[in-house]
């Protein structure tokens, strides 16, 4: 079997760690499967190159971001290298580039367009383990650039697709994917199985084990994927094509977001075409909308919100500052103090009244709904961020999804 | 002028060192001129990465070293560029492959075989600031070398080369070239000018301020260095094809360099390619051999004595040990408590006397020489490690070399 690991920054946070990852990989090497390694930067690498940035400006531009954060990993391939062939393995560690991982010119916040695996594939044939830098690749014109949040598993999945991989474990630092977040929800439960399009749900709405591109991928390319924990040997949770008995179940979880902050717009003129200047200048900056709600007519006007990142409120803000004449609306608020409550299921889609028992759930305990959003597998409120705890326990008892 | 600089890690060693050079760099770029900048790791980043290489295995391999080692260089010049851009101008940060700075694939003592400076070229038309990382290059199958030694002062001369630079200024953190290291020699006195003969000697025989192979490659492209330091704006000294007045000294300076081992072979058998055998099995594993000195015959045996850097002495005992029987030698012995000290000066040569002024100052000083090796414009001698600064304090007095 050819497989694809990939290990997050808290699996390679130390030298033990590192060497116990190396022994780990031996040991699936030596039961004769060929294997390509993907790693984060050690632990907090990150954060202090961050702080480093800090000590010497507050605009330091994304290409040299890219340029000075694309180091992380590019130590910790190299160190898990060293670690691997003293295992008596033969390894090489190569960077994104390297490993011909090829991207747009977006910045910190880059896309994968292409890989060049030959490289790859050479080392592989001549019997190495193989360790590549995620996180990161190259643009048109040679400079790196980065993939941003999840940039590692998303790097993982597209080389599993570009190898053509049996298998794409993700490593962390839990043992696989819950039906509520553990730290919040005592009784959380971990799944055994879970389908990619309620992991994508799941993904999206703040799980923060598996990135959602990298499940979209995933998903399209139908690579079946095992998140699992490298300080244990414990199963994990299989993410793939068609899950098995879970599919029967209802509400499979139970996700919540603090990550979420709301605009609203005032007296937006009710013409064709200002909606879409709003969001084509938001997507310009690459500012991510999620939920979208606009209210009925009234005067010829609506009132429109809209809910993005709290990493990108202040961008976004700029952005309507800037087309707030063009564009004829009359005033903007925010708000930073809301949390996102979901709950995931591909059995929601057959079976009505779920909406009207989360609901239920919700103001029993007085929870005000701020918005609401769905798809055919999910379901989406925006509370009060001081409630979110609540609400997730409270549906996570609502669905009967404790262990 | 188009002017590269090259900073040490002590320049840049932290963030208010960093945009210290950066106004530098603004104060020259507003004079008009255009600005390639080479710079090197941060402080002790070098040494950090090193223990934490240090912390996975001892038996690192030199690919692998090489890829961890070249981030240090990848860290300071996106954070220079950021510094540079604070100051209002536009700059931009190239790796070593970047720059298009190929190499041989000796790593961890790669050559540089080619530039290829059309991105640099394009981006100072644009008017930037480029800011290069010096010690790194590519191999012609795609992996990061680096350059040993001095090797961000070899990038700067060799990028000065390519570009056709008017100057290559060195900044370091003392104010140019000395007559004698100045923690050793308390009236040492600052050179003002030197040839790029002597300055070589002085390089290869200890000198820390440039390394000898960029002043090998200045001397033969005929590049004009000038050596000063970052935290002022004295005028340092200046390194070029004919030094002006300095040239009638009979000698420039005094160096000394206790990175030195001494290896003696007996009994080497006295038929032609024997000591062939010898050095090329050295050369193979890239191990530098200084001084040589072969006894005379006696009952058809030499004894051969070689001198290497201490840091190479393990590696050349092996050697040794190795092509014992085949070279026929009946055994070997080793000496790392030794130092080199030397005189250089262009006037040396037309100066008759002068070897025995140097051999009759350190014999009043009951210091005595194990060897004994001289050019055209130097003489250098090996002496216990212990007598190494009264020693070069003796010659210094001895020539008159104090200010």
């Amino acid at each position: 079997m050819l497989i694809v690991q990939k290990y997050g920054g808290s699996s390679v946070a130390d030298a033990g760690r590192i060497k116990k990852v190396a022994r780990r990989i031996a040991g699936v090497k030596k039961e004769g499967h060929d294997v390509v390694v993907v790693v984060s930067a050690m632990g907090d690498t990150t954060d202090y190159l961050i702080e480093l940035v800090k000590s010497i400006t507050s605009n330091p531009g994304e290409r040299e971001m890219d340029m000075i954060l694309s180091t992380g990993e590019q130590v910790s391939i190299a160190l898990l290298a060293m670690a691997v062939k003293d295992q008596g393995l033969e390894a090489i560690s190569m960077t994104g580039p390297q490993a011909g991982i090829f991207t747009d010119s977006v910045h910190t916040k880059a896309r994968i367009k292409e890989i060049q695996c030959d490289r790859v594939k050479e080392e592989l044939a001549a019997g190495k383990v193989v360790i590549v830098a995620g996180f990161q690749g190259l643009n048109g014109t040679g400079d790196i650039t980065t993939l941003g949040r999840g940039g590692s598993d998303t790097t993982a999945v597209a080389l599993a697709i570009a190898l053509q991989a049996d298998l794409c474990e993700i490593y962390t630092d839990v043992d696989g994917v819950y039906t509520a977040d553990p730290r919040v929800v005592k009784n959380a439960r971990k799944l055994d199985d879970i389908s990619h399009d309620e992991m994508l749900e799941l993904a999206h709405l703040g799980a923060q084990v598996l990135h959602p591109r990298s499940v979209e991928l995933a998903k399209i390319y139908n690579i079946t994927l095992q998140v699992r924990s490298s300080f244990n040997h414990n199963p994990g949770t299989i993410v793939r094509e068609v899950s098995g008995m879970e599919k029967t179940m209802v509400v499979t979880g139970v996700a919540h977001d603090l990550n979420v902050a709301r605009i609203g717009l005032f007296d937006v003129p009710d013409r064709p075409g200002i909606a879409w200047k709003v969001f084509r200048a938001l997507a310009g900056e690459h500012i991510n909308v999620d939920m979208i709600i606009q209210s009925a007519t009234r005067n010829g006007v609506n009132d429109i919100s809209f809910t993005v990142a709290t990493s990108d409120l202040q961008k976004a803000l700029a952005v309507m500052e800037k087309i707030k004449d063009e564009a004829g609306f009359s005033g903007y608020t925010w708000d930073d103090g809301i949390a996102k409550v979901s709950i995931v299921g591909a059995g929601m889609a057959t079976n009505p009244g779920v909406a009207a028992r989360m609901f239920e759930a919700l103001a029993k305990r007085n929870i005000n709904l701020e918005m609401i959003a769905t798809s055919e597998i999910r379901i989406s409120c925006i509370i009060k961020s001081g409630q979110a705890q609540e609400a997730v326990s409270a549906l996570h008892d609502e669905f009967g999804l404790a262990g």
